[in-house]
């Protein structure tokens, strides 16, 4: 149920791995050598987190995940996010571009195209790694 | 005590790292061509969490809990686990013998066999590393 | 609000990394051969987490935060640790050693120290890797 | 010149990864208990070498040398390497496989399978990782 | 002597880790979606090799080996390398900024800008990670 | 034959991982503050390596190689290399403990202590990593 506090109990998660390479600015004098056109690698993971596992024994199909995730990362792949329209007027930090897709994998999952699994889901945690020594994430629930 | 939530409270936790290296095979359609026979390597991290330290400044003992882990590890490593008696009847997915190491260790623990630390400890969390790409964990209290 | 527990809730959150070479012993059997004087490098992530992003985009100025980390860890880097006085009468354990980086960052970001978005962090989790088998970490909140 | 050593003169590398899910057995006590059957997760690297680009800037096309190793793996991928006729009479090492693999990307680069770039590839290196504290790798000159 | 074939002799080296962070496109049918402006984050590699060591016992001064890379990759950091003189009527990938650090940092070795053992250095080799699955290099001799 | 130069050739190689925990101190200006008495963790990479496998299909025997390498660790382990007779006089860098342990591990080679294969080993070569962002190695022939 919904009110459940999946720290305090039990969960299951699966996590997949796949990354995207783009270009963007930042706007705001703290981002300082960042404000000039530069680029990331995003090497992304999504989790999937469950309290219970389907009659197969996984938290969801993790090919159809897979391929859910590749759709959500396939607008912003090569390209230079200054000019992606979902993005207009925001700055596309690490934690922005997670929290993005975050959004997309949830809406894909209440869409029910995540297959076997994909109901059952009570959380998602989407992390970027931008470097060997920064990364960030956004986690929360899949909501309604 | 039990209705803690750790997360909104603080937490300690000490992580060990082993391997096994099995072979199984999946029942269901889902799993396309992983219904065959073929194996993993699941690097296995267990994280043993407690809201306070012992006086020697440790959340547990670690050469007992490295020892307590290979000894649930041995009877799964080097198997074929579609023999291996306790998963009989079930897929053997990388959450499912998440979940049995985490059972595993956590009646270690409530067994007194994990030394100093480990009748303080409150959680367990149990992740299989199967590829550079995908993993999967089980995360719960230790209960009673 | 300070009840939030964010784990049912949503986080953000950007973790950064840095390192220390340090030498100690410990005082107890459980300890076995590591009572002798020997060492470690600690690498130290750092994760700050918070329930929405400032105006820019971002949970904290990370050219901030990643100052601050550095100033925590000198007065620790290539010491000793047994001379240390913070820690005079205690075991510099890998949990110890986290729960110590985490009280001085907790105190920077009260302090205002952290700059933008430092004052609307919830929580840090401090986590130190000991080798590529052993790591600990404490989680907690920034508090008050 | 196939006389050239690379390592004395100077050498271009790019490095891809894949990986496969395999079972197999072992014949020979120096198995010990690898001898039954059980598996592994092969994360395999294949780095393409050659002493100058392509005109357009790289050592070989990513794309194409990605696909003709996915092409070479897809046979071992979960598969019971013990089945596989390539491999029988043999016992399927990492050592064997890495091997393998190599034998069969060197074969696609002789045949022109890898675009741009294949022509003048000099020698490849074929990495296998088996777990987080062992790994394998084969090098050689692609020959004639 | 330079005709030293090191991998058949002995060899000593050191290495050390930096980043960028860059924006590109490139030229050429080859390249698929990458001709569009895009961008990667470089984790940047340089090995440090010599058969001897200094009366210190190292191969160099780590110190300003890391000081004289930052210097180098400076030109490059957040900056769309489309825009850099250095690289006019090319295309950046990753096999060409991988041989430029090469050519600079040999440059500061051969200036003496290296400091103790400098002098002494045979060979560098510069590596490049681009995501969590694909790489590149150059390696050669410190040339005169 | 010694005058062998493997790298244009081709090469079989098989690695293995362990770890120490020391402390040391060094001598000489260019160490600056690391001239005071610190510390390291070295995760150590011990490469195996031949131009033919056994016929088991095995560089070596991966078991009696991991605790040969045990074997050479142990006196290391949890000390002060500063009062360690072996390396009485000398700066304890990465690079001088890499060919400490290169030269330990080729006895134990020439010696015969690596079983199954020992005797066909070419080369060796002793990584250690200090952190997430520095190693060395020393690699060469495993002579006579």
């Amino acid at each position: 149920m919904p009110q459940t506090a999946p720290q305090s109990g039990h969960l299951y998660a699966v996590e997949v791995r796949d990354h995207i390479m783009i270009a963007h600015s930042f706007k705001g004098d703290l981002f300082g050598p960042a404000q000039a056109l530069h680029g990331a690698t995003f090497v992304v993971d999504v989790a999937f987190m469950a309290e219970q596992l389907t009659d197969e024994g996984v938290v969801i199909d993790i090919g159809r995940a897979t391929d859910a995730l590749k759709a959500v990362l396939a607008p912003l792949n090569y390209k230079n996010l200054d000019e992606v329209p979902v993005f207009s007027g925001r700055n596309t930090t690490t934690e922005v571009v997670a929290r993005h897709i975050f959004d997309a994998m949830a809406q894909a999952a209440r869409a029910g195209e995540l297959g076997t699994g994909g109901n059952a889901l009570s959380r998602l945690r989407v992390t970027l790694h931008e470097s060997h020594a920064a990364r960030a994430w956004f986690e929360g629930p899949i909501g309604a």
